[in-house]
């Protein structure tokens, strides 16, 4: 059987650009994932680690023109947008260097006999250590940020695990380029080029999840693709770690009171933030909470005004155009729903914005209108018209897990006047991040980040953005009775790299 | 149908003591699920939470002699044993309730906006909160310290969620003994008795791991049972964490020097640990990699004279009985397999000691002894003869995850001289906790601990003793652009709390 050959579309126009590659078999799989084990024990060194890390950010920027044209060729996201995320990636990538270099997150812990406790404490001493290769699965929409060079492979990394990465179908020609700019990054540190494997193919996916030298798995993509993958990762012999973040709604809740304050405000925000990017986004506001009422109407002319006035887009691919266009259309035919401005087909290959209004009351209950309750990616939201509070929550309780849910709020009431603690603590249940008079996108890389939510939002309860996404591909070893001469330097009394550490119960920074 | 009753059983003579409730119905499951979700926000509050904690230690201490003596009637582990375990439940209790008043668990970071990042950064702060009802599958051979007031339940409380308990039927009556002293503690505090479910009876196990309103598991028990439910876990709808502890053989590695300094000491040190409470821990030194030659012989020998001395014991339960009797029967048929002192039927209702000793070149390639390979409950274990360094390490390799892995050097090895750091390196992707010239019975229980390992020595990356233990029952939350008026106490910039904290970059005690 011939090998299937892996294209590079442009989505712009349908056509095939050029072939890049052929989809890895088995054995092409295996060998990657082999060549990533056996170069793992390069990664060991933390200075080198970092350093490595540094040098691809590095290597990135000088490449940064090819690499945003490759980018925008492939997946028509434009140029500044594609430099801004390229820029994300490498600050994200030295983000994990300084984390590597501060070693808080090996979490060293001593303690030092103790015969008053029931049972007594013996020397004991912990750290974390990588848990092997990762397989990482390319996201189809941010191209740099959740792809070869993104925030999985960064943590992973950093961590000190070799990383097999699955590209992802819309951009296996950036993928290319991204691996190799990687390697020549880890070449420069006497790191061999195998621990960045890249492969591509369905199921060259497939193979790599049941592998038995793959770890730990991180995903970005649909609920359908991830659960697959999550399922496979389950039944292996030796069940593994399944990060993925698979779909979320985002819902928005806007009060009375803010709607009355400020709806032009809030609806030209809702608007910028559910087409920005095509609406591409996992974190794009797809239900919005809108008060019956006056005010409410007002936040939705808003609303119409600004959708109407956005321009027809490229979605990443025509699978997906055909998806949304689809999606739109199953949605809109449902009772009581209506679509002041109408998404779907733009012209032959881009598409149109647009949101969708409903009645609150047809959303309290199981029925029909629960598809409007699941992801539709792409430049589409569903604003839920509400009477009275009781309603809003009804349907905030029927929502699935979500990576956000936010709140807009009145002045007042962001003051502590009235009711805003008591909806922040009714919004944390259904989401990994809670924003208050503000929009979901724009995903700040930062240690305080928390980009995961209840199931389906993340498979975990991990984060996949944010300094503490490293803490996926590490286990905690504790050693006992181990003379000092043996320890790893890390575990050391004298502390000699200079490590944050818990001593004796104490934190020591 | 009548439903199905309840048994106390007294494994010194295999009669049923009395009966001590019915097995639990769908419904029954169902019901305590939801009171105990109900019931979640009596734990809010952190200091009621570590109160609690307390009581709950000080009211088992005072039921001492009543709870002691019950267990003993359920699992002939005999009162000093189980005055231990008990002591061990709660400093555990106590332990938990000191790290809920610290508040380092909750993890607590906060980011001021900062513009020069990539992307900017917003106000973003982000703590953990508790899962929700949390599943605990007790275990049978540590009716206290893993049971009904156990690790599971007192980090899982700790971490502010209810738990309901699935009993272990080799100690009806004592858990419900213990769960009306938890609940007793509960009410001391006016939380509501529901925080603590107890169910009995196998298909409540399955009905409460497929609850909706459950969110994490914690579990100890054999691969099989555990695998079960895993898989259960993961083929839900909404998958949940599973936390489950299965099986370990605890490989322990003797090098010549360290047989030729010590043989009767490390032989005699092997017996007792190997034989404490009749095998029956999860952390049984299980095989043990003993140099072939004149040394070896020597520990062999002192080996002998010790297990031979040790006196029949009581299984936990007559079908544990029949499995360690088939067990051992079926390793010790095997081709080359010696058996120097043979275990198995003690008296009628008791087992005796013993251990195999079988060439290492029948393990170093996959076959009919891979049996051998494989966990055996209760007082045996394979004594593996190596002709050199590289036929010990190719067992070594083959082995499955454990719990524990052990070396015994020589002094001059414990000192650094020749290959003790590279044995310990070896030694260390196989399991959570690395001993040296020590035994892996006796789990202390402390921050540095980890009670865990690669699969099947647990289902996931945690640690099911010590204070890290807690992590398992929540997950991250930010909030984004939230109001000081609004946020939780814990996360406010003057921290009312006191919590320990990463402030914009800062680790502040």
């Amino acid at each position: 059987m011939a090998a299937a050959p892996v294209w590079s579309v442009d989505p712009r126009t349908g056509k095939q650009r050029e072939q890049v590659a052929v989809e890895a078999t088995a054995q092409e799989v295996d060998a990657a994932v082999r060549a990533a084990h056996a170069a793992r024990g390069a990664l060991a060194d933390r200075t080198v680690r970092s350093a490595f890390l540094r040098t691809a950010a590095e290597q990135l920027e000088t490449a940064k023109d090819q690499l945003v044209e490759a980018a925008d060729a492939e997946t028509a996201l434009g140029p500044v947008r594609l430099t801004g995320e390229l820029a994300r990636t490498c600050y994200q990538l030295r983000a994990f260097a300084d984390i590597v270099d501060e070693g808080a997150f090996l979490d060293v812990v001593i303690n030092h006999p103790d015969d008053t406790a029931a049972p007594p404490i013996p020397d004991l001493r912990r750290h974390k250590v990588p848990l092997g290769v990762v397989a990482v699965y390319s996201s189809s929409n941010f191209p740099f940020a959740f792809s070869v060079a993104g925030g999985d492979t960064a943590s992973a990394l950093a961590a000190g695990c070799p990383v097999v990465v699955k590209a992802h179908p819309d951009h296996p020609a950036l993928s290319e380029l991204v691996a190799a700019t990687l390697r020549r990054a880890a070449e420069r540190h006497d790191i061999p080029r195998d621990v960045i494997g890249l492969v591509h193919g369905f199921q060259a996916g497939i193979e790599l999840i049941t592998h038995p030298l793959i770890s730990a798995a991180g995903f970005t993509g649909s609920v359908r693709g991830g659960r697959a993958l999550f399922d496979a990762a389950a039944a292996r012999p030796v069940p593994i770690p399944f990060h993925g973040e698979l779909g979320s709604l985002n819902p928005v809740l806007i009060t009375e009171a803010a709607a009355a304050e400020r709806a032009e405000a809030i609806g030209a925000g809702l608007a910028g933030s559910m087409t920005l990017g095509v609406g591409q986004f996992c974190v794009k506001p797809g239900l919005v909470l809108v008060p019956a009422g006056a005010a409410g109407d007002r936040l939705v002319g808003a609303l119409t005004d600004a959708v109407s006035a956005t321009e027809a887009g490229v979605l990443l691919d025509h699978r997906m155009r055909d998806n949304f266009i689809a999606g739109v259309a199953e949605r809109a035919a449902l009772p009581e729903v209506d679509s002041p401005v109408t998404a779907g087909a733009g012209g032959e290959h881009t598409v149109s914005a647009g949101f969708l209004t409903v009645p609150a009351k047809r959303l309290t209950a199981e029925g029909e209108h629960d598809l409007l309750l699941e992801e539709c990616f792409g430049p589409l939201t569903i604003v839920v018209r509400y009477e009275d509070e009781d309603e809003a929550g009804s349907v905030l309780g029927r929502l699935p897990g979500n990576l956000s849910a936010t709140v807009h709020l009145s002045e007042r009431e962001a003051a502590g006047e009235g009711r805003g603690a008591g909806i922040l603590a009714e919004l944390t249940p259904l989401a990994g991040r809670v924003l208050v008079n503000a929009w979901p996108t724009g995903v700040a890389v930062a240690p305080a980040q928390h980009h995961g939510g209840p199931y389906p939002a993340t498979t975990s309860t991990s984060t996949s953005v944010g300094g503490t996404a490293i803490e996926r591909w590490l286990r905690p070893v504790s050693y006992q009775n181990a003379p000092e001469a043996l320890l790893p330097p890390e575990l050391r009394d004298d502390n000699p790299l200079g490590l944050p550490r818990r001593f004796n119960g104490r934190l020591e920074r």
